[in-house]
């Protein structure tokens, strides 16, 4: 066992902070209030390297081992949490394209993102469905002239108007149920795609996720990722909750970090003391940190574990990372504004940000109940179906 | 002992749900995306008599006994919760004036609440203080050609530019410490006052508590409540607790509410029920239940024992009160959104505003961590000098 | 609402807390060491009339309505759990008798509580059930010559080999499920019985509750309690929960009385003041006095409503007041160990054993998960078939 | 980052596990009851070398760096959670012996344990103190014809009058506070040494750790360990509270898995399943399992970190380790007897013992309310006196 990063992570995460921090948090608020993609962000990222974070070097990208990736989202989440929750789905994206695309695909797209700085966005959720884990039934892609025509309505486009392809999790015609489970990249300027619902959220502002319905949208057939069915067995849909849990946890961080500075700084009457002399913000600083900690080992733990585990493996794995991550940020994040006190709450602090940020974002499939139910039954042996999504 | 409502109490009850549903949420959502002064609301409350709720019958008020004042107010905060809070400001000012008002002031100010439908707010917050336990050393009183001038900071000053008057605490020039301690009800028209800070807050936004400094602002002698350090003695700040804890139960109530309504009408793919018929959901609502409900009865029975309770006492009843009812409502708020789900993230659903209010409103003074230390301290019997208010 | 106390109630908590503290705290750590029956403890309640307190007035009895009975249990409790505990199951038989036995069976059983001082175990659970809520069908009693034989096995037996009668809960042979649900009183001297199991477990040591087993066990026909089916009808068997639900709040109450006490009265070097002056003590306090009077009140209003409501509400707030007094009374008498510190593990003070009755007692049906989904399912709305028991 | 254990490591921890599961739990529930000293558990470790895996390679011992050592620890904590703590106290002396002793001592002392099997103590404790941080004020040494005499009393006397040599913590006379702290390894059979104190417990009954007065108890100079107050800049010391931990971690792993063991071959009417299909057991599972695993990786980096880390890193380290073990262990131990039911609290399960022991050993100092103190402060960056250990 060895706690200590090697120098290459050290430095990697240490240019991902100067990104969070020069670049990234000075417009977070902005993105925030205006609910709009963070253009500015996204073109920092892009020079930085880290927009290309999921894309191999043999294609031009920054590519990075699981431990470190989920260290540099964490590491940007501190600076906007928005900003590196689209980066990271962006990113799966990348994954998916290395386990399923061919090498003209994997040639055409990458350097849509390696030289254009273009941006991918991945949308599953429609409106009957919750969880994250039934199928996209609601959306169907079948053959037509000319390609495949795409129906259908989905929930939560992040990146919805911003990105240059959405990565579609559609069922294809003919096949039942998971069998048919298909992922469709579709150009952002298809025909036939109408973004229909509003966004206007507590948190998470700046993911701009609206509803988008497809009607009749014809691609090419080379928009499509492998066969039907095989996107799932990659499993690389499952990385997505441990870059959730280093969001949550980068978000709770800085949280943390702005209310010891706080505490550091400021002092009341009629206590001629600092805050930080307090017993009480003591005791509540070192319950926000070991609980973070723990938290931040294990997401680090099945970070690493992740390369060899295989999918019930990582399934296991996701689910333990993202519930600790949840709870921490959760408790992290509403005692940051207790502690520091009422003038916390003003918008001028970044701090009620990040709480509305964390509190939605952790809202995100599996949520911390469909996590608990995958890790219990992994423990207890209990291998027949799960309950209901729902649940 | 007996928990059931008189009939008197379930007829105000009733009427304050009544306006609570039907004049108070349906406005709620617009006053907290503009920040502004619920002015319609305050008129309903006018209107239904809850403005005078703080008045004596004698003077055309609608006053009621301390269990059925937390009760209106837990209620109304069901439909707004800033409304209900400047409610509950307002008539603890009444109160105020009931305790130490000579005979032509309760005559002008309680005509102004009765006749005139006008608020009255309550500043005492300070730059340099919080914990709302403090002198009011920063603001001073003193005596001068035509009445007294005023000089000072406040801060989070609720209805600044709307109430009709303020009542500032001071202290008065010449005396030390708690021994100078001076209410003076300041019209909203005098001259040298400055509304100097911004609003623009996580939750509570229609409650409008900017900064606001005074320059020599002449106010009449007759502004003056009672002898320089009577206010204290009185107890009456005491109750400020005891409403804010209402308004925190009566606003997470509403989230619950509005939560079990959404299980018992929504189901998503793949499980074929209602969300009401998930064990998990189930469990969650009768956490929030059952902790909201305890928090409720300790209010009621603070709010019981009230009136025979010298002032000693009050402090233990009313921290008894605001801590259960901030760990419940925190909690409650926190979980809703947790079990209802993404959607109910969206600014179209309530149930985010009151989570934002709750961690707002909950870090009024005295806050959860000041409450818990004074009844410890009643509970161990030590008597001799609490820590600094800034824990 | 009204939380004051009637005279005569005062009178009889006043009553209790003395026989509590006299009679049953010297005792209780003994019965506790050896995992006997408390024979001692026992007169004293038959003294001072407390076992008849479920025996209605014109056999004798001191019959009290349910908010004194919870509060005379609840102040028991403070004592001796164990006593506490078998009291409540000794008088819940009594409230069995009231509902459904015959004059000729009241006359007969009530005297020999009132002059005999004689007690009566409850005995439902089996060895493949758990959770108190299923049909005692392991257990069947049938019509034979000279009245009925019960045969089958009991767990759980408490007071077995020391109650004068033992209510059996059985199926009648030729009904079907809960149509078949028979309570018989059998004789403790009846043929046929068989103390089986050992009896050696963390806490609640003196309520003796080892297993037993009934083999052709004939007993006379006038030992049956009504009609096979009419037990559960009564809804009396749901008062079990409110009578737990006081002892373990009794139980916690007494650990935080001797924790305030300890506290009071010992100082730690290097800090020269006693640890009542200890800021993290009085937090510490304060959240076990808060949480336990929330679920007292709640207690308390269930045993208030009770009167008034039919079986399915009772089952809603026997359940909301077991559920908020197990939370309560696990941290509170785990916290005081934490409190009082390493001297308090010491079995020469109470603590530890307050603590071993509190974790062990909590374990009743319906235990924390059962009544969490009673509570849920009702706030719900939700009517059809709950989940297993196992559950 | 690397989270695989060395082949060294595994193998290590592997004859722990077969140590701890073949030698010491057999025997743990007969030396809990009896609360006598584990004998045989002992004579097992001294056969498996781990009595010796404190001491030096050169000298003959198993030494193990810090990670490994606590892995071990916990490991034998599953079997017997006194043993495994007694074998920890044991250690740390040799840790001790091996920054202050000189070659003559070592030599001797070292032979003692890997030849001889012999056990050695460590009691700081004292009547009036507590904690464990502060001065052994009431425990003097003084020089003495034919060597030095210790006078006064020790509390919770670990392995008295088992251990062969006693490392008493004293004052050397003529020194002031700190300056003057000595250990001294005292010779069992030294004259002088009076065992006064009972020993009947919660838990830990087998640790046998009465109370022990020293009366002109005169030893050799050559059992003074360095000169006078060398021994607190050693920061040996501090490593007791990692092996705390790694026992607490132990205990509650090993009580979730006869848990879930338990859960995987019960089943109760009227559900015809296994209880591991409950919802409700595998969210009580998975909530206790990933607590566990977070608080065990923050001990597995603490112990990673220790080596090179100085006395001030550590004390934040060992807190860090410490408080989240105890708050992980107290749950998990609580929570299995409440998802394996009410069979659980039966002394013939080791269940009741575990929790006992977990709830005993987490009172140990630092305490967790002392361990937060450490770890808010550090982080704060306060560096001034901190509050008194009596918090």
């Amino acid at each position: 066992m060895d706690f200590s990063l090697t120098r290459e992570q050290q430095e990697t995460v240490g240019r991902a902070r100067r990104v969070a921090l020069e670049c990234l948090e000075p417009r977070a608020a902005g993105y925030d209030e205006s609910a709009s993609h963070p253009w500015e962000s996204w073109n920092g990222l892009w020079q930085s390297g880290f927009l290309a974070v999921g894309v191999p070097t043999e294609y031009g990208g920054t590519w990075v081992d699981m431990p470190t990736y989920v260290m540099v989202i964490e590491t940007l989440a501190q600076g906007c949490t928005s900003s590196a929750m689209t980066l990271h789905m962006h990113s799966v994206v990348q994954m998916y394209v290395d386990a399923l695309a061919n090498e003209n695909q994997k040639r055409r797209y990458y350097a849509e993102v390696v030289e254009g700085g273009k941006l991918f966005g991945s949308w599953g959720s429609e409106p009957d469905s919750r969880g994250g884990s039934g199928i996209p039934r609601g959306t169907s892609i079948a053959p037509a002239d000319g390609g495949y025509v795409i129906d259908g309505q989905k929930h939560f486009c992040t990146m919805a108007g911003a990105a240059h392809r959405y990565m579609v999790h559609c069922t294809m015609q003919g096949y039942d149920g998971l069998a048919g489970y298909q992922l469709a990249l579709v150009p952002s300027d298809a025909e036939g795609i109408q973004i229909s619902g509003e966004w206007d959220t507590l948190g998470m502002r700046a993911t701009v996720s609206p509803s988008v319905s497809f009607e009749e949208c014809l691609v090419d057939g080379d928009c499509l990722l492998g066969e039907p069915g095989v996107a799932l067995e990659t499993g690389v849909g499952l990385s997505f909750g441990l870059g959730y849990a280093a969001v949550y946890i980068g978000a709770a961080q800085r949280a943390l970090d702005l209310t010891v500075e706080y505490c550091q700084t400021h002092r009341f009457a009629p206590d001629p003391k600092l805050l930080s002399h307090s017993l009480v913000v003591q005791r509540a600083v070192a319950e926000m940190t070991t609980a973070l900690q723990g938290a931040r080992l294990v997401l680090y733990e099945s970070a690493g574990r992740w390369h060899d585990a295989d999918a019930a493996r990582r399934m296991v794995l996701t689910s333990c990372a993202k519930y600790l991550a949840t709870q921490a940020a959760l408790m992290v994040t509403s005692r940051c504004l207790q502690t520091a006190g009422g003038r916390s709450a003003h918008k001028s602090m970044p701090l009620e940000r990040l709480f509305r940020d964390v509190r939605t974002a952790t809202l995100m499939p599996p949520n911390a109940d469909r996590a608990l139910e995958v890790v219990g039954r992994a423990e207890l042996g209990v291998s027949d179906e799960p309950s209901q999504p729902g649940r």
